[in-house]
């Protein structure tokens, strides 16, 4: 099956699925319902079985999803039934609390290569990995075949960061800059900015 | 006009928009151009002419737009000429990055108040402002008259903070607690989940 025939927004709702199922399977559930994962996401049970009808056939109508069975293949399809090494440039504040985070390991990803540019912090160890010096990073990154990194550096400099990334091999970069990048093709990009999401609310929201 | 006519998600572009006219702005730029903005975005420019007619004639055929005028329009549109008060539930490394995060301020958002249950962070200060005990939060934010607040809580404890914040009056939430939230009708909630963003790359990227 090609990735090219699924709809990007499609692929954007299967994490949602899959860590609605992790929830459920906490709560010591074995067999859910698109009705069922429907009522948690805010999200019709017919789109879910639409969306996941691209990959399968995962349930039958009436008896519902095994959820360990839906859970492995998803994880299958969203390649985190392994994990995934990410590179982290950038060890401010956020920087630091995403290295702190213990939510990456347990859902595919594992931050194992610090980089920051401040020579205070450059030679320091962060929860066991080392804080290496941003002129390394190319180097570094491409010796150990990272393909994965969190932008967490300020907007000016993220532009730069990034093509030192994508130039030593990385192809998905999630950004934490508030600003947008340019990237060849075949390198994905998602980003996250607080106010983005802020200012989408406040429009609803009356004064 | 209405709020209901328009889809949210090009209410959910209009802060990128926004983001990349204060980025213009910063560089010097006075007129853009739906083609400029689109390639900074990687939004089609027929996409952002039709998203912005929406909400009426922001520039000529063939002259662009004014981008200071442009700017006081989205900042209307989306209520950020003014300055939003948020609460932020959970001062733990997250929380702790978003009290000292300085990209809220210029575009519309101020976290004033900060609540945990940790006895040993309560009273404390951070930022210049106090860490009130979650028990408080319901008073203190009826009171202080939020509508707007981030929740930074492990996932098991966000649906009940949640539902405080709610019965205190609060209509917006940005939710960092990777769990999806039940809220009453009316009350907006966004979600911010890096894995979720990650997991939206891995399936793209080869192994």
């Amino acid at each position: 099956m090609s990735s090219v025939d699924i709809p990007d927004i499609v692929i954007g709702r299967l994490p949602l699925y899959l860590r609605t199922l992790s929830r459920l399977t906490l709560e010591g559930v074995k067999i859910t319902s698109s009705h069922e994962l429907g009522q948690r996401l805010g999200i019709s049970s017919a789109q879910i079985r639409k969306d996941l009808s691209h990959f399968g056939e995962f349930g039958k109508q009436g008896t519902g999803y095994q959820i360990a069975y839906l859970t492995d293949q998803l994880r299958r399809i969203l390649k985190v039934d392994k994990e995934w090494k990410v590179a982290l440039v950038g060890v401010g504040d956020l920087g630091r609390a995403l290295a702190h985070y213990n939510g990456f390991r347990d859902r595919g990803f594992r931050i194992t290569m610090l980089f920051d540019n401040d020579p205070a912090k450059v030679g320091t160890m962060l929860d066991g990995f080392q804080i290496y010096d941003s002129s390394q990073m190319k180097d570094l990154i491409r010796r150990h075949g990272i393909t994965l990194a969190m932008i967490a550096v300020p907007a000016e400099a993220a532009q730069k960061v990034s093509d030192a990334l994508v130039s030593a091999g990385v192809r998905g970069l999630l950004n934490y800059a508030p600003i947008n990048l340019s990237v060849p093709e075949g390198v994905k990009v998602q980003y996250i900015d607080p106010v983005v999401h802020l200012q989408r609310i406040t429009y609803y929201v009356e004064e």
